[in-house]
């Protein structure tokens, strides 16, 4: 077990699993889980499961075991706080604040150039902060051998084995098993593959060579570096430099004089896509149930067990009554709500807005966001 | 025109629009309108049809010009300031109190005994609070036709010209032409029915021998009395007792003593088809349009102008955004209401409640609010 504490360099005979340091962004709205989700209050500060604990805690406790307190944040100066509230134990040193969100790859380039700085040998895992995962065991097994397989030189993803022809994700095309020692499920990857069409999607899913791209790898922070200076010089420069400067006295002005100048790019096209056609990407199948909760639709399929007739109800101390009624009903309020003869219906209360929709509209949610947007009703978003 | 004070008789030559006083009971909860109708706010101190005035004023206002201030109330204490802000020209004399509901056979007739008491002359007529009509000419040309009428000795009542075959309201059986000066279209009724089956009301509409009962009507007090006496006498004596306390100091001691012991019945059974089997009631048949805006379907009818989309929305700044969807939004709350993609659903966003439920439904809230008050939840009812 590591207990090495973070801005002291790993001696030579560190294991991988000792040089593995996790990394949470936490940056996204969850847009399509508006009026719950929003931007002073995103998908991650939620609980949308039913199960105690906000989506960003139970990202933290899963990989705790893991990572033994190395884990590092990344979110806006804006959730600073309810960041800390839901995770006190972080440690000063272990939060990385974006002054403006500047997209996926700027916010773990920066978290992959400052561990660097403090210790070359790093190997990093990167983990959305607003998904759903279980068991908890059978995802440890599988960053645990992407871990080791992160050893060998790859950036390695975790890919989720689909199941049904998604059109809302991207597809990683598997390759050759690898042999790799403590990593028997390791695999090349050929590419990745944006979102598809259902017909190719079927496809996919027919031929059994695709998983699903969850965001989720672990690679030697200098692979990635690597890879972040030759696709992308400029993000690259401006990330060592502010990388330099974070444990000093001038963190500060070096942040505030070059992290609103750099590129929004997402980390896909930065690193993973370019690595993969390197031949530097590998994939661990994870055999453990995933959902990024990307709509209304989800929080019914990860809820089914609390529900008042046919409908489920997420909010605590929610007062709903049904007759004749199916659906989802997310309370944010105590206020009593009364569902008559409806089918399918997706009602998310809160304060100041109230959604009212179906199943099948779920992923519509963020058209309508974008509706209010444009109208100036930008108070509740 | 009568300029009389309240409390002084009438001069034996006064004219039968001289001796008329309407009456206005106003008790109903509306609870099929819940959760804006409720208790605390029944459906007469709501605006129901975007006009700018409650039902209340618009009632108190449709019979002004006929009544000329002559206008009696009758309500619930709990209700006094909010019906009094609603009509500050009220006068106390005007107001009847009603210290627990007694149903309508007790409210109007305890009406009618006190205008009796302070003259016996006195044609009353009396139309519930929480009605729509319109035009308000065609409904006041319809009510001097009755107050002539029932000068002639009857209890007159309005009759609605049946639009559809309706299981929801009660029928009249028109009889012959009645010949009386200044009411041409006056003619006997041969009987009230109850509420029919949809064969038995889709025959009464083609028969063109039916109209509904509003409850509308109008008749000389000391003749309404009379049938109180006949058929409810336990009811008339008390409600005699307590009209001849009511403009004295005891009126509050004997209210007291009396009231509570009151029996609880309609007008229909206690008088207007006892009367009717006697051969001494009649109707005018209304030729205004009329809505008892029984359920909020009643609301997407009478709202259809302001429509966002297909959605008909009622509520002072109400902020409602609407993509494929239709239906009718009752906004009490300045909250943003986003509907996508659901049809002919019905939304009530109250401070405390919220309703969702279908057009199809509408009707069926009643049995919701009887389930919430078998559940304890009174705090919303």
């Amino acid at each position: 077990m590591n207990t090495q504490a973070a801005g002291s360099a790993h001696t030579p005979e560190a294991t991988p699993l000792e040089r593995f340091y996790a990394v949470i962004p936490a940056g996204g709205v969850g847009t399509r889980l508006w009026p719950l989700s929003r931007a002073a209050a995103p998908k991650f500060l939620h609980d949308l499961t039913n199960s105690g604990s906000t989506l960003l805690r139970a990202t933290y406790d899963r990989l705790e075991p893991l990572a033994h307190e190395r884990i590092l944040m990344v979110t806006g100066e804006a959730h600073k706080e309810a960041v800390c509230r839901q995770l006190p134990e972080v440690k000063d040193t272990d939060l990385v604040l974006e002054s403006e969100p500047k997209d996926s790859a700027a916010a773990i380039g920066l978290a992959a150039a400052i561990l660097y700085q403090r210790d070359p040998e790093i190997i990093m895992g990167s983990f959305a902060a607003d998904q759903v995962i279980s068991p908890d065991t059978a995802f440890q097994a599988a960053v645990r051998e992407a871990i080791y397989t992160a050893a060998t030189g790859k950036i390695v993803t975790i890919g989720i084995k689909p199941t049904h022809p998604s059109t809302g994700f991207g597809y990683i095309r598997t390759g050759e098993p690898l042999a790799v020692d403590g990593a028997p499920s390791a695999h090349a990857v050929v590419e990745f593959v944006e979102k598809p069409s259902l017909a190719v999607a079927e496809e996919y899913l027919a031929s059994g060579q695709y998983n699903w791209n969850a965001g989720m790898f672990v690679a030697p922070v200098a692979l990635l570096l690597k890879h972040f200076s030759a696709n992308e010089p400029e993000l690259y420069a401006g990330l060592v430099k502010i990388a330099q400067a974070w444990d000093t006295p001038e963190r500060d002005v070096v942040m505030a004089a070059i992290w609103p100048s750099l590129p929004k790019i997402a980390i896909d096209y930065a690193v993973a896509e370019p690595a993969a056609d390197a031949g530097d990407v590998a994939v661990i199948p994870g055999t453990f149930s995933w959902d990024d909760v990307g709509d209304f639709a989800a929080i019914g399929r990860l809820n089914s067990a609390s529900e008042v007739d046919d409908v489920t109800v997420l909010g605590e101390g929610a007062r709903v009554f049904t007759e004749s009624a199916s659906g989802i009903v997310v309370s944010d309020t105590k206020r009593v709500i009364a569902l008559i003869g409806i089918q399918d219906v997706v009602i998310v209360d809160t304060p100041d807005a109230l959604l009212v929709t179906t199943t099948a509209h779920a992923q519509r949610v963020k058209a309508a966001v974008d509706h209010l947007k444009a109208k100036g009703e930008t108070d509740v978003l």
